[in-house]
């Protein structure tokens, strides 16, 4: 079995998307982060899903979230009014994590040897063009691997 | 609604439990890592799924990727002959993952604020005695403030 096999689709976001409309994609699916590509479809970096959260709360709940508690106002609010106008770039930490990518024609234990090296449970699946394909999850990984 | 309501069951794993155990458990849920915790069942720290593959995976593999590919011998055995006979214990980093943790009663928003400050898409909910009744992932959080 080759990365290929295992790989699935996954949305990715662009850097100059509405950091509020990336929000909601990293809502709808069961991933830590969302994966931020390039015009061409290449695959840039991971943007982690508690870096979001980092951006959007209000960093006195943050200090203190116990005083989230008293905030009388919806959570969705909070976070979109939080997040306001800024762009999947303005989220970006400084040091970005480095989304790590195989060929379609690597091996499961290839796949693995790459994403031990990272700390991001994802690995993009890129064609000869370095645009991405696919992506494979760590979950996703160890389930073919350990055949679970 | 509450950090009760949004709690769900999730497997966790002891320090002295076996790293190939261990590794079964994660690849049987959809968790990028494992929650660890101690006799009582008190949290104690994640485990990243991605630092059992590198305690795991042959060092040379790890230094160049492309070498996997020769290993003549399927990926279960590499990995788990790799773990061999280590212990959860034995697999933790030195810089452990501090496991965020909210009390039942605490609101989504007190919980998106702890996420906010971890580095780690979780958070524990334990009970007055800080034993864990559940634990509530980003997706989870996000699916029930943004409504997805």
């Amino acid at each position: 079995m080759r990365a290929a096999d295992i790989a699935v689709q996954m949305a990715t976001v662009a850097e100059d998307m509405p950091a509020r409309e990336a929000a909601k994609v990293l809502a709808g699916q069961d991933l830590p982060g969302l994966i931020v590509v390039d015009t061409k479809g290449r695959p840039m970096t991971v943007l982690a899903g508690t870096q979001v959260l980092r951006m959007a709360m209000p960093s006195y709940c943050q200090d203190d979230p116990a005083l989230a508690r008293v905030i009388d106002e919806a959570a969705a609010d909070v976070i979109l009014n939080g997040i306001g106008d800024r762009t999947v770039a303005d989220l970006l930490p400084r040091e970005r994590h480095v989304l790590p990518a195989v060929e379609p024609k690597a091996t499961l234990l290839e796949v693995a040897a790459v994403m031990a090296r990272s700390s991001v449970p994802l690995v993009a699946v890129v064609d000869g063009d370095q645009v991405m394909t696919g992506a494979i999850t760590l979950d996703g990984l160890l389930d073919h691997i350990l055949g679970t």
